[in-house]
């Protein structure tokens, strides 16, 4: 079948010849993918900065139609329309009996988390393709309407809408609280429009993309602050009473530019100053708030810009953050804790996320689409890709 | 000065020589009231189903401007914009201290809670009228930005906004989560209302009254039920695909009509049946489910329909909720769990309860409109008194 | 092979002949039953106040050693010892999803929440037997350490332990907290044993059984309270400074027994009162406090005092505990939301709920071990039957 | 009136001409101070590592009798025995009304947070004397039981029991699962000692000091980990079946002694490493687990081994923090979330703190006092000051 592998850096190839998934367990279904998106982290990879290995099939955020049922599969038939988390988890295990299904220990021996198409997740082919295995899939497939209503906005339960959720959801965000979002990207605008669904008050966000943060303003009814143009933080306490905000999330991680720094571009590496964005929240919000960190940070970063930031140690404000009392929450999203109920704001009308997807285009064009995403292009923020 | 006194069953005056409230503890304040809402709570009082003594000056719904400041009061002077929780409270009882300041230990002896202007809680005079002696004034009053924005919206700060909001809380709602609210009066629109802020999917709203209910429909998009219509329990699982919903909220209470009943008038005594809301509810909800209860509930009821009401003591099908496993939570709202963040909702736009104050009048004119707001004329929705 | 046969009301019969448990799908296992437990709501059914018709299997507090393993289990393998909880639960759907394991609405198709060996809880053998089918293995068995230890507190883990736990936790007890359960049975017991473990203040346990109480007494350091010498709400208060406790447990349900009423034996049902302990309990704890509720209480119950206990509905102060904004949980336990921590203190050395087992008997002996069990003989408190 | 002033690095005197404490708010009281003990962070100010000027009088450990009585105060008469904790707080601002009253803004204007007898914390004289004003009295003060009765016990109320149980807290750590504690000092011990009473299931207290590690062993059940003689991540995922723990605390802050560092005594400032804990408890505690910190951490420490931890920036290693989805809580302890329970679990027995109180001396020996206590003289674990 047709899937998207993984050539080296900076080169995918839609060939051909992608071996087929079969049924391999009981409980598995094989889906006919109907739409798979390009992601933000496919590009660790895509740029050659992890160690992922020519030959792996993108793709973790995966739509379709069930095509083969496992005989151990209970409430899932053929015909059925489900989206998938990007985790692969079992259920059973003692994280994913507490929720924590981001953080599986069965389906990636030796590592707590698994995920499809992705370096270090575990042996699971990506859904870039025209069909996908899903292992435990009673657990892991979500059922959705019948018909095709809300593709768009379907295919982000995913990722990146659940992912901005849990932005929030870590730091704890209550109604009628201010927060302050850093990263206008998906994960970023996903957490401000989650911010405005839960009926957070003032709702700042911290870019330096003048159309990354329009979107924010329009659908989030978020504040833009362009940290390329002033301190970031002084710029939100300017705008908040001199105040600092209740709740903050770091939708950056480790490859966050400082406006200090000055490169060869605007996203050279030698502008990369991995601690400043969490160093910006610790100032940003108020005494006794909370963090929410799902921008990704890693152990060890071979393209790191010093040596201890190669091994994921960063140079962290904690007296500062101390002092305050905040707590903070990390890691990447358990996306079973909120697919099922962000569904149903999409089905009942309360939420339409649908306004980030800028592209659905064939698989056929991958490559062209992963290079457009991957430079940035103006007005591509999210591309589906249909087999 | 000017004040609303009750004079028995069915009537209240206006009348000049009300006393005026002075300073009696360093920790008090006294406010020029700028309005005082018409409460349903009132009518219980109005309509002569209370154990209250003429004399009483209404009024537990308070906003106004400080005027006097005791010598203990720290972050509060003259001129300062301010709305008061209907509770009063004194902030350092177990229960205040654990944020329960609906049941303040300390404020009215022998009894967990008290209030402004309402028998059996406590000494303090009610706000219908042109000042107010606010006790313990740096827990209690909630600071208002200067000026006269909003003021419809944040009067319904004393009471209505947040104590439909808690029941929403007190059911635990998620959002994307369904909820079904009994009761389309002030705090079941209120509920409804907060229930579409936070997120919820599906709200349905029970009532008899079309008006209620589209207004309901307009401003909270919930589903209307019309009860004298058919039975709501069957009404609300065709609409929800056959399910129960996942919470509930109960904003009706003891005085609840039932459509089986037949009376001399729509709201004939004779028509009541105390526990059928809860009990509908129970049907209503899914297993796992929980309940908010904020429809006000008694001890003791001379007007009950029968003995064991009389007693506060309802035939409630507790066999079945516990089949159901569901949970449930009661009891007056504490509002300063909940007001200082809800002013935040309204002064960032995100929420704008004002839509359900439907008259502004003079406190001269009490009288009028306690008679119209009781016998419900169509319309008549919260009654704003400004002296 | 052997089981333990329900033949009719007061009678069962150990036979030989019961049908051997087979794999039927793919994520079942068998296991050698080690221990089953006789537990008191099997009563119900052995004294015929149920629907339960002869042939059914009891034993629904089952522990042993997996024997066969179906193609879909990945996490259990022949000779691992484990305890069932005595739910059966799915793993995936809504309810399990978010921790309701005892409302699983997969496995008992029409219901929500399955068991062994229990009238209309599904289509599942009890445990009372030489062999037994458990489904969803990977979700449901509980690994034990290899070898015997624990043997009796480990076969507490399936049913009476976590249930008493369930207790204090739908009652959300702090530690420090003060409490009271009525009900010194297995499950009140339990509870209190739960309640001195997490750091409770004072415990007041109720019943009318001295050795009973001196059991709770010994083990929980409960205080004592006999309801049949005074009315145990004025014990309670008399003992406790005059004031409420903080939390109350219902460990007695429907089949409560009123001091007040007179009978031809100490539980004659001309003596029940099924409202009595909730009524009780409202009253015994204080405003805000909040009860957790896991004596039984059924929707139907032919053997009812009067015609609305017949159908689940009971005469409740509800009045009253509006008036006091209490709480309340109620349901049967979600079993997996506790056994494996209580396991692990069980293991090191924590918690040792074995003092409550007095009696290890052949299976052979079932009849008679029911019997005396029934006649609430002296000293029988827990009965494990080993085929 | 007598009281310890600070004179300058490792000098305290008694006075006999401290100003006498008055009365200076309606609000307050003055207590008689029957006991004040010495604190680890007073320590920190005699050691001469803060900018505390001489002067000061040192106490935020304070138990006594209450001897004078503002006019606004409610609740609290002459002759009452209290402890105060040794937070300062208002009971009305944003942060005290959410618990947070270690935060509180009114009383230390600037800052959020004030205290007894410390350096920045606000205007508020120590307790190391014969009396007290105590501000908001009714707020702050914890009412004891009349008489003498667990003066040691109580006396730790103020300040390391909390923190300790605080530190808990932060991890929510729950019954059944296991912990490691850094630092076997007051605070870590209280730790262990809190996590015992709370029901967890394996205690590991990691420290340098064998009789301290014994202490920790003997009255909470501890393993003691000796952090001079291996990895303590080593040995405790070595006696812990080799997996992370579920939760772990901090109680050593940025004092850290790093045994790979050598210097010329035990606790040489060149052996410190103000971020060797952290960076341990991320790899004890296991994916998914949370982290209590209550260990003190400054933003500006003159006296830092290197300039970055000057400023209070220290190497972590967040990458594997994220990695494991960790979470972590911070701060000093809000006192008063925990000492009304804690109280009442002394007063029905089911906690005894004072095995940790060493020395109870007469104030005029504070100087021998502080000095053997600094010298970490064998035995002196914590020391109550009677005037």
């Amino acid at each position: 079948m047709k899937g998207v592998v993984y050539q080296g850096p900076h080169e995918v190839e839609v060939q051909d010849d992608v071996d087929e998934p079969e049924l391999q367990h009981p409980n598995d279904v094989v889906i006919d993918i109907t739409t798979s998106c390009i992601c933000g982290s496919d590009l660790h990879m895509y740029e050659g900065r992890t160690d992922a290995e020519p030959g792996i099939v993108f793709g973790h955020e995966n739509m379709g139609i069930v095509s083969e049922v496992g005989d151990g599969v209970s409430t899932l038939e053929s015909g059925d329309r489900v989206v998938l988390p990007f985790n692969v988890a079992c259920g059973f295990c003692r994280n994913c009996e507490s929720g924590k299904t981001g953080f599986c220990t069965n389906v990636n021996p030796g590592f707590a988390g698994g995920a499809y198409g992705y370096v270090a997740m575990g042996p699971y082919q990506g859904g870039q393709a025209e069909k996908l295995r899903v292992p435990y899939a009673d657990f892991n497939a979500l059922k959705l309407p019948e018909g095709d209503e809300h593709e768009d906005a379907f295919s982000l339960l995913a990722d990146i809408f659940p992912t901005g959720w849990h932005g929030t959801r870590l730091a704890n965000l209550q109604p009628g609280e201010s927060i302050a979002i850093y990263g206008a990207g998906p994960v970023g605008t996903m957490a401000a429009y989650s911010a405005k669904l839960q009926g957070a008050s003032d709702i700042y966000i911290v870019d330096r993309v003048p159309s990354r943060l329009e979107l924010a303003e329009e659908h989030c009814d978020a504040h833009p602050i362009n940290f390329e143009e002033a301190d970031p933080v002084e710029q939100i306490k300017d705008q908040h009473g001199g105040e600092g905000v209740d709740k903050g999330v770091d939708a950056v991680g480790y490859q966050a530019i400082d406006s200090d720094k000055e490169g060869d571009s605007d996203y050279d590496p030698a502008r990369e100053n991995p601690a400043i964005v969490f160093n910006n929240l610790v100032q940003t919000v108020r005494a006794t708030g909370q963090l929410g960190i799902v921008g990704l940070y890693v152990p060890s970063d071979p393209g790191a810009p010093d040596e201890m930031a190669a091994e994921g140690r960063l140079g962290l404000d904690f007296g500062k953050l101390f002092e305050k009392g905040q707590k903070l929450g990390t890691g990447q999203c358990d996306v079973k804790s909120y697919n099922r109920r962000l569904r149903d704001m999409i089905i009942e009308g309360r939420a339409d996320p649908s306004f980030y997807v800028s592209h659905r285009e064939s698989l056929d064009d991958a490559a062209e689409m992963y290079q457009r995403f991957d430079d940035r292009e103006e007005g591509v923020t999210k591309v589906l890709l249909e087999p």
